[in-house]
């Protein structure tokens, strides 16, 4: 059982220094520091300071700590839309933001792509107050193309713009200047257990929440942004938090650091590439995303014709661990994920099962 | 490091077969498995039967994971009341609650207990909808009589009770059928690294919560009642949880059950009774609770006459680290936790180190 490896979109592969890191918390008793304590706040300070580093965070931006990015979303509404949002979805989890918004009883918007093109024109409607985009479509492996983000931007200066990162970071370069909130959790791309979404706040979202709250509206309680920004000062959190994970990330992000962000954003491109060609060289799969640039490089999507279950356990006979299709594709697609967990040659190892498999059947 | 004892009222000491789960939570791949999976599922439901088994939790209760006590807070506040609830301050944590109904904007009552005295009459507005009562308030070591509860539940048979059950179970009983909620964190009693809250669920609240979103009213999203009853059905949550945590607490109840709930509860009454023995034999030392039936057993609380920094700095020299008191209380007041965690012997020593200190000087 031990010598699985995980290929599934989260949670997936452990980074290969979690089981020292955790090894190391037990013996510094990490479990047991008050969440009010100095060393605590050292950890959570650290924490941010390599964040900000390998994610070239702009300095006036804050990043707190939640339970998810699911969570996240919530914060969002709460905090930073009044009436009505706009989100652009290409996907599921992008579109159950939006039923978030209903279920708050928002007038939020809503433009869906099909995974098979682009985004068209950039409608916007006057009203909406914050334009949600997902950078990288965990359900579907549809990447936003970046270009248009800043056409986005460009055309909406006054909006707020949120940014999904589930998925997508470190592994992706993204501007985030061009950007006022963006949020991913750890289990993907950071290769740690589930348990903690960060959340990276802009000055203006500050000023919105605050104004919100001003005007009576209800901007929720321990995880309102005041509440977040008065003890994030102090590197502290408003509840007793997942001390173990924040120092888990804060390790994990200085292991990545040292190998150097834009070495593991190299890895990633060899390795997309390669599963993206063995999708095209074998006549059982398909690509699920026709156009390259929203082709995800963290969570490549194939189609496979006769169903994906044959592929699937053999390659959990040679204890190599992928996902399946989200929601109605649950039996036709498979999902590889492509994150820093995992190494060239484990990425070379299953294109190799897979090209197996298909030479056998 | 490694040597301390933490004796802090939570995050505190971990449970003595922690590392031994987190070794084979690595072993078996718990940080990877999927959350719509089966091992998962399995993970859950068994934990969910070893609570209620535990707890004693009345079969037609939902047990639910978010990701905090201070969560569940917000989450009763959204589900379960549209305009007041009634709430029993005894200090910080129970006043914490009330201060998030007003941020919520309910028109909300208190009744605040000095904590040198009981509750006295209990005085419940007609219009309020549910009664919140904290079974010990981890701030100042005062505990809820339990023949009160009774008595509250009498008087009111259609108004929702709410017990704060955080750094109470499984060390003092408690009789849930008397209630219709209750939550509490992993951190105090059950010796786990923080990172989740458990959510007690009782029938009369599912329909509380369905009659409030039918009357269009907001409550929440992915931690809606609904939301968490529809996955908790599937042994599943709305958004990917801590599994790591849930797979620990399902271990450490199996190890409590194994070493029998009211042999815990019995050390637990002999541990108290000799840390408030230590209290009443040295000069220096006063029970912070004066009346006997509401002074805490998990935490026990003493005003230091002269204050406490000695008596903590000569103990952490010996590596046994106390609570200090709570907000205003810091310097004055030491908070010494008594959980399944601490055994008879730790317990015996620290007493005896309080002992030396105060012969000293």
């Amino acid at each position: 059982m031990s010598n699985q490896l995980f290929f599934t979109p989260g949670p997936s592969q452990l980074y290969p220094t979690i089981t020292q890191h955790l090894n190391n918390a037990m013996r510094e008793n990490i479990g047991s520091i008050s969440h009010r304590g100095k060393e605590f706040q050292m950890i959570f300070q650290e924490m941010k300071e390599l964040l900000s580093d390998v994610l070239n965070i702009p300095p006036n931006y804050e990043i707190f700590i939640t339970s998810s990015a699911t969570e996240i979303w919530e914060r969002i509404i709460q905090n930073l839309i009044s009436k009505s949002s706009h989100h652009f979805v290409n996907g599921s989890f992008s579109e159950r933001f939006y039923n978030f918004t209903t279920a708050y009883q928002l007038k939020s918007t809503v433009q869906i792509s099909d995974f098979s093109q682009e985004f068209g024109e950039f409608k916007v409607p006057d009203e909406a107050e914050l334009i949600s985009i997902t950078q990288n479509e965990t359900s579907i492996g549809y990447s936003f193309n970046p270009d248009k983000i800043k056409n986005i931007r460009e055309n909406n200066s006054e909006k707020l713009i949120a940014l999904d990162l589930v998925s997508a970071v470190p592994s992706i370069p993204v501007d985030l200047s061009q950007i006022d909130t963006a949020y991913f959790s750890v289990q993907k791309c950071f290769g740690l257990p589930a348990g903690i979404g960060v959340w990276i706040v802009g000055p203006k979202c500050l000023e919105v929440s605050k104004a919100k709250a001003s005007k009576n509206e209800i901007v929720g309680s321990y995880h309102s942004l005041a509440a977040l920004k008065k003890n994030g000062d102090k590197n502290q959190t408003p509840e007793t938090p997942n001390v173990l994970n924040i120092y888990l990330l804060k390790n994990v992000l200085k292991d990545m650091q040292l190998r150097g962000i834009s070495s593991i954003q190299n890895e990633t491109k060899y390795k997309a590439a390669l599963l993206y060609q063995t999708f095209d060289q074998i006549t059982e799969l398909k690509t699920v995303i026709p156009h390259r640039v929203n082709r995800s490089k963290t969570v490549c999507v194939s189609e496979v014709l006769g169903g994906n279950t044959g592929l699937i356990e053999h390659l959990k006979s040679k204890q190599l661990i992928i996902g399946s299709g989200y929601e109605s594709f649950k039996d036709q697609h498979i999902r590889i994920a492509n994150f820093p967990a995992h190494s060239k040659e484990s990425i070379e190892m299953l294109v190799d099962e897979i090209g197996k498999y298909f030479e056998k059947t």
